[in-house]
């Protein structure tokens, strides 16, 4: 049999979708994916594990130690991200791994921003002769947003969900809201929970619904994220508050979801502190009912625009779902 | 070369698409579309023409008449709607013409609710020792709708549009809405009023912005559909008035588009007397912007499901457009 003839890309593409596995658990770690290729063929892939330990170069290579002979000998690495080149109690240095395992080359799709490694990994693997090139992989990026946004902005990768009608409104006027969306988009709204480490509410919407905010898909109940509220007020047991979205770092959480009310997603929408929008859709009209965003500051109509980019869109049962990032 | 192998909703399908080009023209009759096809080729084809004559069947006679022999003997007619029975001054029954050429088959996409022909042309032609076989084309009806709508119900098929924000929004709070939407969608909605014979906006959207509701498309101009607004209030040259929306009939206009504003669209939505919505949204948010909807009296959210289905989506410039039909 042949092997199919993938080009760098797909095959960091490849390992992107492997690190999806570890998130969010890798945390504080990011969420990396590897995989080792030799002659066209995949010898090992790994990701990195809950906590952050084994990484997922250590775990690609150890599944090649179970193949006759030394496997990864002349093989070429595909990582979404640099390999460390610092030894910690936790185990060797990356680079360290795979200089010693004899690979050919290795192809990273994004730069590790944290100062013990940037640069110094790619350096370490140059130095012992192997091929470490840089190819700035959009899956890549995008699969480390959260451990990225950590890193560059002290903050988690932040996302707002909205499930609407056809006309923008979360509720009838009275609140009712139970159903606008239908199963399967209400089932992948508790995924996105599930791959989440923390998530937000407004003072008003604790109150007055008191959300319990876990994940309700059958396995994954313990991946219910860390509950935040916005508020000045008291908060109750197993809740953090912050005032301020501006100030707000969610201790070391990579991926914060933002599930309303109105209010708090307004104040995060103003402090621009929003990196994607889910917007589910029920295909019914409201009129008069609540919308889902109070003010956001705006104060010319031009200035709204180039902000949101269409990332995705997906139908999820009768309903729709759109993705927007924000282009920064 | 072979001919290719098309079955006969295939064929209905082209013949429904020809039939687009008579709309909205044929006016006060049906936009249909016609196809001759023999030994798998299309020997004639033609839709309704402005006024309502030639006929779709008798233009795509006329075409065959310019082949060798009597090439429509024998040969098969695809044709959205019943062929008319009745002889009128302004020419023969299509029946009559078909059974004339000595056509062997006719394929029809939707039966004619005209007492005058409602199943006497299906009559007429087996009479004749036409095969004629009514298939119920799905494409065939939506190319009917505003006809169907017409003869059924006594008023235009009605089509809402909005353009909106992410969240609904269709202006900042005062009022400006130029432009939330971008050109690619500016231009699908001149191209939608052009396909429309009837255009109405509400008392207030009338009074504020003054809006010429024309076709600003390169030669379409003179397809700009007549003005109609909500009110009981008077109403400027050029414009016709209607008090109630359960109550008006547009005339014979066979396909009415409303622009809004939000009062206009509740209505005519309480009044249950919206096919289709329009749903043209832009990349931004707004926040405390004017919502695109009035009160539409809903009582129970639960009451709002199951009336509209998707059935159209696609993306214009950095907009996206979503289609959505109400499920009768």
């Amino acid at each position: 049999m042949n092997p199919v003839a993938f080009s760098d890309n797909d095959w960091l593409d490849a390992a992107a979708a492997l690190a999806a596995r570890g998130r969010p658990l890798s945390r504080p770690n990011p969420a990396v994916g590897a995989l080792i290729v030799k002659d066209g063929r995949v010898i090992g892939r790994g990701w990195t594990c809950e906590g952050g330990r084994p990484h997922a170069e250590a775990r690609a290579v150890a599944q090649t130690l179970a193949l006759p002979g030394n496997a990864a000998r002349g093989a070429t690495v595909y990582v979404t991200l640099e390999p460390c080149a610092h030894e910690s109690g936790r185990g060797p240095a990356c680079a360290d791994v795979l200089r010693h395992m004899g690979v050919a080359r290795v192809v990273i799709g994004c730069e590790d921003p944290d100062p013990r490694t940037s640069g110094a990994g790619i350096a370490k693997l140059r130095e012992a002769g192997i091929a470490a090139e840089l190819l700035s992989s959009p899956a890549a990026t995008r699969s480390l947003e959260g451990y990225l946004a950590r890193a560059r902005l002290g903050r988690p990768h932040t996302t707002l969900k909205l499930a609407t009608s056809l006309d923008g409104c979360i509720a009838m006027a009275d609140g009712t809201s139970q159903w606008i969306t239908g199963p399967e988009a209400r089932a992948h709204g508790h995924g996105m929970r599930a791959r989440c480490d923390a998530i937000l509410v407004g003072g008003e919407t604790l109150r007055t619904d008191a959300p319990r905010l876990d994940v309700r898909l059958p396995g994954l109940a313990v991946r219910s994220p860390a509950r935040w509220v916005l508020t000045r007020g008291p908060v109750p047991e197993g809740w953090q508050a912050i005032a301020d979205p501006a100030e707000a770092s969610f201790g070391d959480a990579q991926y914060l979801l933002i599930e309303g009310g109105a209010g708090a997603a307004a104040a995060f929408l103003a402090a621009d502190r929003v990196d994607r929008l889910l917007l589910y859709r029920a295909p019914i009209l409201i009129g008069a009912g609540r919308r889902g965003l109070g003010d956001i500051g705006l104060g010319l109509l031009g200035d709204a625009h180039g902000r949101w980019c269409l990332t995705d869109q997906r139908r999820l049962g009768s309903d729709t779902l759109d993705v927007y990032d924000r282009i920064r």
